[in-house]
Order: C-alpha cells, then structure tokens, then sequence
C-alpha cells in the first residue's frame, strides 16, 4: 500500500498495481504537463501539473464508487477489492494520460486525426504499461484493455467529450450524441460515468483543486455532501443506468455546477490566459508542430521539451509567451451571445480577417454550464419519484451557455482593430 | 496597483515599481526554478516555484513592517509609502533571486567562489533591474543599491546564514558571527531582520507555503497572532534594535519553531529526497557544472534548462533522478547526533569511502530548530521587563540540533554496507 | 484597546469606547439570545449566540468602511478614528440589541406595536448605555442618537426592513419603499447601507458565521474579494450614493446571493427547524406571553428565561419544544410558488383551519433571494459606465423568489390532513 | 441512519440504537452544558456544549477503532457493525454522560463521594436509558451494563482519571495506578484505551473543537496522520495490549502533545477564565449546592438551571460571574513550579489565608503535558522494534508540568495582598 499526501483529499492511498502504474512512464510523464497550461503566468499559485489531478481523481473514483456501491441494490459489489472498483480507479487514474503538452486541447495537431482520448488508449497499448499490468496480475486486477475501454466508454457514454477545463469548445452544439447502445452493460455505463459524465470525478477534482492552487474560492462545492447523495439510478424512458442524486443533494449540485460556471468565467476564460494561448497555438502551427501519433514518441513530449524549444525560438509568437508580452485586448463581446450572434460575429470576424490577417488573434470561449438535460441526470425524491435535474432545480436551467469571442492585436494596431469592429457591432 | 491572488495571503497587492520588478526577468525566472527542489517527486502536490515564495514574502514584509511601525515609538514612520517600508518588500522579493537550479544549495558548485546571496546582489545590478528602477523612480523609492545592501545586512545581523528549507548544513556550528556593527543604524538592523532573522518573512512564507502545497500541516502556526505580538526591542546589553516579541506571543513563537523542526525531519530532510539530491549532486559533479559567476549567464539557467540536460543525460546519476530509482538506504544515524557522535561517524564514513568508493552516498542533514539564543531575540513582558526567548520559553532550548547521517548505496551492495557499518557502530 | 479571537475574523479588536459597550447590559444579554433560535436543535453545532455576530458585523462594518473611503473620493475620512467610522461600527454592534429571545421575529408579541428596530433604539436610549457614551466621550465618538438614528435609517434605505436570517416573511411583496428622500445627506444613506443593505456587514457575517457553526458549506463566499470591490456610486437617475461594486466583483455578489439561498432553504428554513418554531409561537401565544415595551424589563428577558418558563410548562406545545417531538409533515407545497398559488393555498388553508382548527400549525417560509433591483445595486465597468447588478448577472434575476407553506398536524390526524390537502392541491 | 452535520467531522452518522441513545434526556441534557463551562465569557465563540463533543466523540472512536482493526492481526473484528465497534461508539457518546453543570469539575459537590465518571455510570442505568437499549437490542448491540464497564475501565487502565479540559488537578502526582490486572482482556483494555488514554478520541475531538470554537490554532493537529499510524501493540514487559503507534506517527503524536499543551496554558488555564471559575466555586459553596447523587435528580440540573440561580442571586460571588466582575489578579507564580515551590507557595498561602481570609480566591492549575510514560504508549519502528514514546520523542520529556498559583482578591485589598505576597516570594 502506497501513502501519499495531497493538499485536496489529505492522503492518496494506491495498491501494488496501481502503485506500480502511477510509476509508469505515462503518469511520471504527466508531472511535466501543467495542469492549467499557461494559467501560472496570470495566477502564480496555479503551477500544479496534471500528476496530482490524476492521483486524485483515482481517489475520489473509489470514494464515488463506495458511495454508489453502497445504495445499489447489489448493481455493484461493494467491497473494496471488486474487480469493478479497481477498474474505476484505473481508469481515472489514466483519464488523461493521452495529453498534450500545456494541456493543450488543439486535437487537430495530433497526427492520423487522433485525439487525446484515442492517445490515452494508446499509452495503455504501450509495452511498459503491459509489463507492469502483467507483473502485478491477480484475481480481480482488470486488463488494460477494461482500462482502455471503459475510457472511450466515458466519452460516449456521457454525451459530452471530455471535460477539459482550459479548452475552448470548437462547436457550440452537444454533438448529437446517440443514445447509448442498449447491449452496454448498465454496469459498464455506470463506471463510465464515474470518469466522464455529468457528475464525474473528474470535474470534482479539478474544481476543487485549481481553485485551491489558483488561490480562488470558486471552485469550492460541498464534495462530502455531493459524494454522500449520489444514486444509481435507471431512467424509466430508456431503461439504462447512470448516476443520479437524492433531493437533498440537489443543491449540492448546484453549488458544483456554480463552481465550474465561475472556474470557467473567471479563470479558465482568463483574457490574459487566452491570449498567451493564441500566441503559443500561432507557434505551434508556424513551427509545424504535431503531436506524434506513436505513443512512445507521444511520451516524449512534455511542457519541459516545449517549454525549451520556445526558448529557443525566434518566432515573436515564441517569445510573447516566454516574456509574457501578449497582444493587447481589442474587443470582447459579451459573455453570452446567442447563436444569432455568434453566428453574425463569425462572418464578422472572416471579414476582419481579409483586412488584417495574421495580425488578428481570436478567441472563442465557449462553454455550456452543465449538461443535466441532455444527459438526462436524475433526482430522486423521498418518496421514490424521478424527477430530471434541469426540472429539480429552477435556476440551473437560466444559467446561459459562456460564448463570446476576443479578439486581440499587436499594439500598433490594436486601436485600428478595437474601431472596425465597434463600427460594425452594437454589443 | 497589481492585484494577484495567492493560495496563502489570498491577495497580494504590487506598487508600480514592484509590479514592474515582478515583470523583471531575475524575479521571472524563479517561476522555474521549484521552492522545493526535487521534493515534488515525494509529495506531489509540492510542485510551486520560488516565484510565488518571492511575492507571498514581499507581502508579509509589509505586515510585519506596519506591525513594528505600530509600535515602535517612531522607530519605523508609520505610512504606506515611507521609503523603508518599500524598501523592505523589495528585498523580500529579490531574497531568492540568486538561487541555482532546483533550489541547489551547493554553494561550492558558484563560479569565483560565490554563493546565492553574492549572486543576488550581483543581479540586482544587472542593466535590466536597475533600468526598472530607474524608470519608476520617485521620492520614497529605493535604489537597487539599497535593496543590495539590506539583503546583504540580512545575512550578518541574523548571525546565521541564509535560511534554506532544503538545503543540508555544511557545517554543524553556528559561524560566530560577530556581534553586529555598533555604528550600522537601528532601523536598517530592523529591516534586515525582517528579511532574515529568527522571525523573518521568509521562514513565515515558507512553512505556511510548503506546509499547504505538500498537503501536510507539520508548517501551521499562528500568523495572525505572531504578526501581531511582534515589537521593536532594544537589547539593554548591546543597544541593538531587534524583533522581539510580547510575552503573549511567546507561545506564537513555540508554534512557529516547532512548524520549522517538523517541515525539516518529515519533509526537508525526507530520506528519499535526501537520496534524489545525493544523485543530482554526483551527476553535477561529474559534469563538471558551475553555477556562471556573469549574472547574465546565470540567469539562463533554471530547473528547466538542467531537467532538459539531465533527461538528455547518460549518467547512471541523471537516470536516476529523471526515473526516480535511487540508491536504496543501507543506513541511517539516530536523528540527534551529539558533536562527539558526528565526528566519529564522519571517522567511520571516511574509512568506508576507502573500501566502497563512489558506490556511496552519504547526506548530512543537519540544522538548529532556532537559534533563538545566538540571536538575542527579547521577550517583552507586560510590565516592561525584557527576557531572552529562550528563556522565556521553557522546552525550546531542549529542542535537540536535528543532525543526521544517512547512507545510500547501490542495490546491490546495500546490504554489504549496512553490515559494515552496524558492524561497527552501535547506534 | 481590546482584542478579542473570533472563529470566523480571527482577531476583533475595540476601542475604548466599544470596549465599554460590549461590556453593556444590551450587548452582554446578546450572549443568551441564540444567534439561530432553535436550530442548534437541527445543526447540532450552531450553539452561537448574536453576541458573536454582533462583534463580527462590528469588524465588518470597519472593514467595508476603509474599503468605501479608500475609493470614495473624499466622500468618506479614511482615517481610523473617523467619526463616521467610529458610527458605523457602533451601529453595527447594536444592530441585533432590540432582537428577543431565540432571534424570535414575531414582531406582533412586541407591546405597544414596536418592533425590533423600534426596541434597539429604546435600548440605546436606557441609562445605562448612556452612562458609557457620555464616560467615553471624546471629539470623535458619536451620541447614542447618531446610533440610533443611523440603524433607524437602515431599515428605510434599504427598502427591505431588517434582514433575519430565521425569519418568515409576513407579506411576499417588499413595501413600496419610497425613494430615500433627498435631503438625506450622502454619507448616512451610505453609512446606513453598510450595516442595513443589499451588501450589507449584517450578512455578510451571518452567512459565514451559521454556515461555520452548522458545519454547512452553502455559506462561504469570497468575503475578501467582496469587500476588495466595494465602491460608493452615485445612481445617475437619483443622484442617490450607494453601496456599488466593480465589474470585477460581480461574480463576488453572485456568490453572496447564492450562499444566502442555500442557507435559506437548506438552513434558516429547514422543516424541523420550522416545526419547532411553530410550537414555540403556539406555547407563547397560549401564555399570552409579551415582549416588554420598557427596554429595561425587555433587557431582563432571553433565552435562559424563555427556556427555564418552557421547561416549567405542561403545555403540550412547550413539551413539543423541550423535547424536540414537533408535530410531523402532513404537507408542504412546492418551493416557488407563484403569488396566484400563494393566495390559491391561502385560501385552502383558512378552508382547512375551520376543519382541523388548533391541530393545524402551518409555516409560511418565504424570501427574496435578493432585492438587487429594488435597491438598485450598481456596477461600474472599467470604462466608468454603471450598469445595474440586476442586469449585469446574467443569472441572478432567474433566482425565484422561496415561497413555501408547510402544514404540520398531530401524529394521530396528519394522514387526515393530508389526504385534505392532496384532494384539492395538485403541486 | 441518522446524519448529523458538525463543523470538526463534517458528517457523523448513527445507527438507530445510536440515534435513540442520542435522544435520550441525558444526552440531550448535554446541550445545556457548555463544553468550556464559562470559557465564553473570555472567548466570545467558544458557546458549543457537550452534546457535540459527545457525537464527535462517537464519531472518531468509530474511525480509531477501525484503523486498529485494519492492523490488530485479528484481535479486533474490522466489520462496521462488530459488537465492539458499536460498545466503544456508545462509550464515547456518553463519556462526559455524568458531568456537572458549566463541565464542572469539584468533584466534592457530588453527593455521596461520587464523581463525574460514577455519576456517567448511574446515568447509564436510568429507566430511560434502559428502555432504549432495550427497544432496539439486537445481535451486536451492546448492553448498557457493558457500557458503563467500559468507561469504568477505561479510568483505571489509562492511569490517568479522566481528561477534563477546564480542570486543576487536585493533586499534582498522577496515582500509583499499578499495572492493569492481567486478567482484564486485551480487547477490553484496547476499547477502554480509544475512550480514555494518551490517545483517546476525547482530547482528539476537544482539541480541534475547541480550539475550532475559540477562534484559535493552537489546538490543531494532523487528525488524519494521527488515526492512519495508530496500531495495537503488546507491551514487552506486561503483555498487556495497548494503542501504540507507528513510527512515521511520532511527530504527529508530539503534535497532539503540543496542542494540548497550548490549549491548556492559552485558553484552559486562562487567568480571566480561571477568575470566574473561582468565584462560581465560592458561590456554589455558600449556597451549600450539590450534585445530587440520584441520576434522575442530576439530569434536571444543567447550566440553564445555574444560571437561572445565579441571576436571581444577591451574593456578591454570583453577581461576579453574571456581571464579568470578577476580582483582580494580584500574583501569579511562574508557570512551571516544582514540587518544592509549589510546597513551599501553598504553605505561604495558609499564611496569607489566616491575615485575608475569604478575600483571597487562589487558583491551582496544574497539568502534565502528557503520561506517556506512565502509561507506557509504545512506537513500533519499520523493523518491528518497539521503543517507549517517551524515549522515541527526543523533546517530549522535556515538557515541563505546568503548575501554577493565581491569587485574585478584591480592588481595595488587590495591592497589599500583592505587596504581602512579594515581600516574600522572590519568583
């Protein structure tokens, strides 16, 4: 039994296996890639990598798996060894294996179309993650390939992509994503959604973890309150199984959903932020950079080996973010447009572009504040009724999708920039 | 007015000059250089830089300036602005801006015989930093000279060499720091203590800091109540002007030294640490790397810059570190070794390095938990009367001098070393 | 000066003046007046008294004045001895001193009409209090009447009367509150906005303070960032100061209105918490039980009196109240209703009453979550431009106002009430 | 499954015989105690009773017995729902079952010689208590005769009496308590241990609350770090088991040791504090009160009841404490006496007596720090080795004994008696 301390969750606690995986190459590796990117350079405390977001959100994997083990119906066998809680754990533990230096959510620079889910599966693929699986194999020690599969499950099984604190949305729209397939295991959705969903520990980790580090309170929820109220629950339309909550976790769910809104609004949707990112994304792309698609050469890269070639570069773009002289601010708009809006302001933006061109650094941080409608989370009151989240709680639904563009410039322009655009647009 | 958000002091506010000098590349660069080394590969939450020790110290400087100011009968002019109070937080931030990579303390490994404080004082007098305080010049703002000669005051007048959470002692005695100049003025001595001493800023900031980020509590005390109870003092037998405390405090000042002795034997001087920095040093040694001397050339290098060079590296050392597979411990001394035991451990030590060679790593960790009576700090009791502190405090001068030997050695001759040891001492 | 240690402001600390008036019979009494009436019944922990909270508002009050005369332009002395600092402190302590046992709201047991405000001013006004003013007068302590007439004016200001935390309203529409008239000197309407407001020291204290003692979360808000962005403005279309905040604290205020919801519905109206309550009124109407007029014999009367009568009592009610066995939940209507459903349920409970007559004990809990639009809260924009809070969240006007009956009866008829209700109320 | 909200543990949950026990009259007494008896008169938020420590204690003896389980090598059995599990939670919730009002510790105003320990034990035996135990026995449920053995036990195995935060001790040697009988169970001995000895969940949970409550630090310790190295060791010598712990444990140990030291001369031994307590002592003293030895009579006394007295009293002792008037201090000794001064100040205080009779109200503080080795708690080293705690903490020993006189008389006679005490007493 491994020990290890953690400023969110106090102690860490792994077995041999998973002891032996947080000492693989892909999660050592995983120190080297900051959890928030550039975020340290506009709020210094933030300088925590992705290494300890992945211990935790194995620890709190076991704590929502108990909890849900607890109330199941025998749905999940409740013991601490089960193959199905070791499976979870696992799984959380390797939940973002697949990226990208600064966390860098730009999946088109992954080589052969991949992206950092499609990488994560990869790395579990590699001949020392195998080893190490093979060499601490027992009873009820899962194959990398549950791992693996229970990850891509996640994706789908939750309607959403992965959650990605830093990244903007390339779409405004949830993609379409279809029921799940009803020969899923509800077993398998459950786990799923442990990982990835609308109440995933993932999401409890990070909010409650760059708050602490970014020296913010609004990341802060009542974690014991949430874990303590949730539910296994099967939709009545559809029959399947996902993790719902009791009534009185309602508000707890609430304060969950409060604190990503403010995460996103506040930190992750940082205009300094953002903008260093533009500056770091116009490098990558002038420097032709990629993601490799093999996992070994994928493993290779880090914030260390970035962080060292933009040193090294001449490129202006480079050196904004190595010196932090980012292109000022021109025109934001406002924080919720519309779809009518954002819409207008695209094909704004496109004739922007004809008139400036590379000197136009644009921003679009776009976010929906929950998905409880669209993944269907139930409540379940006292006496038994279901009821959906977004009809539970009579404010979540009012609470807007973040959308709005900013648009930055060099400072000998930026004035010129900030003019075109007010001419042409009210907001 | 720079605003930042900081996980301990919750915000911290910069005059222009300060921000300005934030913005500097000396005080930039601490952004890769981590508070604690190699600690972050123990505790994984320990993952900050010295960049945010720089500001929360700045910050505390203040505080604790205006508390003396409060009450020191005119000693220190009570205002926002007064040159001295800027002064001071300036020296805060710049008091680690001659640290090496990884927060080195081999000071023998500084080019000309240098050590960090050298070092920082010579960057202080790079044209970028002194251009900075040229343009944000005014009345009541300090010279970079007299930011270098607080910080060089600092050093004498504490009687005891730079406070270094990581770093191991080179020697076991006190250097006997003469009693300081009679004719350097009370309210620099002040200062310099604020900034160095046995109640300093830095010691405040850092336990607090790394207590949180290693996500133990060994570091809490009592800040408000410390700040509070602190007070200007003469020493009736010197004249000197010190930072005392009132008798209420006194207690505040047990907490915060008893904070100081757990961070160093749980986390300063944790045994796997010990044995990652044992391997770095060899791998510095056997490069042949010098800390440049050219305050411009130091400035290149950093924790980024060495990680690069030691991942890039052969060295069964470098490996080592970058893989975390250490020397196991084959030995370890008892945690209070008296003067006579040091001495003869270091005869047994130099006897085994004939027989085993470089196969041996040996760190010496050793350090007072205060040195409250070289110091001289006062105690002030409600009715006037002065008492040294370690007087008034009846357990702090048992407080045993923390000094240890630990003895690592190739996995496969540890065991022969630990029987040539144990052979041959009984402790 | 006296210095006092407060779980939530760490230090608190008085002038001489203050000290004596802490030192009062009024405010010492406070010490028995349980800060959540009943609830510790509930929240096991939240044993606190308005004696604390009444020490805490009176930091706060010094606090959020510095913050106002830092940015005021002059509006405001910032000095610390500032008569209108001194002021608003004071007002600040006495704020609750009129408040009758276990913070009991029926202000109709009030003889000759009065209400708490009213009894707070007479309090002020007892030899006693006056005593201390006049021994601790000095150029810059105000009179009693300044005391009084400043916590007179807060109720009017406002337009909201008093907040209480326990309290169910007694009308679902605020009172029409006239514009404050125009001859109101801008310094009072702002002074008066800080213990009596939308943003007010009252709050924010009691939010932090029960939600610490209930060992609830739903409470914590960024109290210093709040504060940090505090600014008086001018209402362009009155000319009136106010309490307003920057752009940047908006998110702040979001947090301050949603932790007063929760701890509306999650705390101050919980159902057993209520269920007691409801005895306790009936207990007192029974014995006719008054609050005395005469503030000397009010004075005589807290918690310790009431609870030694309750336990003395054979009254059923009174019983119910010693020995926590309230009457169980028949019914209890949606948390929302709309002003047509609330006259709608009216109407049915007076239908009930002829039916069940004493065996119904019904609680109407009802709150706005904030009146930000009433009070036209103002926020400036890095550009100057004032926009009001109302619109400026997004979100915040979705929040719907709590408006929720409960009907409780006696174990024997509840299911008969019950089934009453449920035939002709569908919600 | 009753779930509780509490501001040290979060969450604390009961089964149903617990939730019962719990609402039974002579915990529910427990609320009308104050957990620091007049301690709020000096820190304004130290208002919790002995109700909350009674579940917190329940709570954390739960979590200690189930850390030992996890290591006891079978002795204990690890199921949530073990006899023994539950017969240790039950201990702990009534382990302060038999105190005074204001947790007053003369024990000689019991009738009959009881004291608070015998009186918990009659309380377990009441009808009402019994009716409970015996409306939800099942399988595992510990009967209330097992219970009242235990904390019978538990005084004689520590050696120790019970821990009373707020009490001088009678005597300033610890009893010759001769090794627990060999016929005892080590069970037994293990169970009695987690309710009262060196590590017992009573200090565990009154540290952090108080401290919590007070508004201070001094009473924090690394909780979680403490319960994860606690482990059943066999003393060598005896054979007896006793709680042991870890060596990666010491330091929290000394913490713990440190905490309570702080505690007891910071806030316990508080001088104000001590003053009201001594004129509450003359009070009940000449109003002949005592603690009736029949339980049914003892549960209708609290501090409501006193309180109530003391109000309506004209003694001059009684208006002291209602009043906060309390007499002066006129001499305090050192904090630490040794046995020869402490003689040698009680034989200069008969002297004084016989020339101020009455005026002089004098206090005894006196405390060790800790019993370690006394009741000889054992570390167990990585190796197996076992070495005395008192050995294995290098500073612990060298906490002294507090022990302490205060001597408080009347304003008018405040100076002589200081003059007459001075004149021969040099300290």
């Amino acid at each position: 039994m491994l020990t290890l301390r953690d400023p969110i969750h106090g102690f860490i606690r792994a077995d041999r296996l998973e002891a032996a995986l947080i000492d693989s190459r892909p999660i050592q590796r995983l120190r080297h890639v900051h959890q928030l990117g550039l975020t340290s350079l506009v709020f210094p405390g933030a300088e925590h990598s992705r290494f300890s977001h992945a211990l935790g959100a194995m620890e709190l994997a076991g704590r929502v798996y108990d909890a849900l083990a607890a109330k199941g119906g025998g749905l999940l066998p409740p013991r601490r060894t089960a193959r199905e809680r070791r499976l979870v754990r696992l799984a959380a533990l390797f939940h973002d294996a697949g990226h990208a230096p600064f966390s860098h959510s730009a999946e088109e620079l992954f080589e052969e179309g991949l992206d950092h889910e499609a990488m994560g599966g990869r790395v579990l693929g590699t001949a020392g993650v195998r080893e190490v699986f093979a060499r601490h194999a027992d009873e009820t020690a899962p194959a990398p390939e549950e791992v693996a599969e229970l990850l891509a499950a996640g994706g789908g099984a939750a309607g959403a992509g992965a959650e990605d604190g830093t990244a903007d949305e390339a779409s405004a729209v949830a993609p379409a994503s279809a029921s799940p397939p009803a020969d899923r295991a509800p077993v398998q959705r459950l786990l799923a959604q442990i990982v990835s969903g609308e109440l995933d520990v993932d999401k409890m980790d990070y909010l409650l973890r760059d708050s602490l580090y970014c020296g913010v309170r609004y990341g802060n929820f009542d974690l014991d309150r949430l874990v303590d109220t949730l539910v296994p629950l099967a939709d009545p339309e559809t029959g399947a199984w996902g993790i719902g909550v009791e009534a009185g976790g309602v508000h707890a769910v609430e304060a969950l959903v409060m604190a990503r809104y403010y995460m996103f609004t506040q930190v992750y949707f940082n205009p300094v932020g953002k903008a260093l990112e533009l500056h770091l994304n116009e490098w990558l792309e002038e420097t032709g950079r990629r993601w490799p698609a093999d996992p070994g050469a994928f493993l290779e890269i880090d914030d260390v080996t970035v962080w060292a070639a933009l040193r090294a570069s001449d490129s202006a773009h480079a050196r904004a973010v190595v010196g932090r002289r980012h292109y000022p601010l021109a025109f934001e708009t406002a924080e919720h447009l519309s779809a009518d809006e954002r819409a207008a302001f695209a094909r704004l933006l496109a004739e922007l572009r004809e008139r400036f061109g590379h000197d136009l650094l644009v921003s679009h941080s776009a976010k929906d504040p929950h998905r409880m409608g669209a993944s269907r989370v139930l409540v379940r009151h006292g006496d038994g009724r279901l009821e959906p989240m977004a009809r539970a709680s009579h404010f979540m639904r009012h609470l807007g999708r973040i959308d709005r563009y900013r648009v930055y410039a060099p400072p000998a322009r930026r004035d010129e920039v900030a003019r075109a655009i007010r001419e042409r647009w009210a907001g």
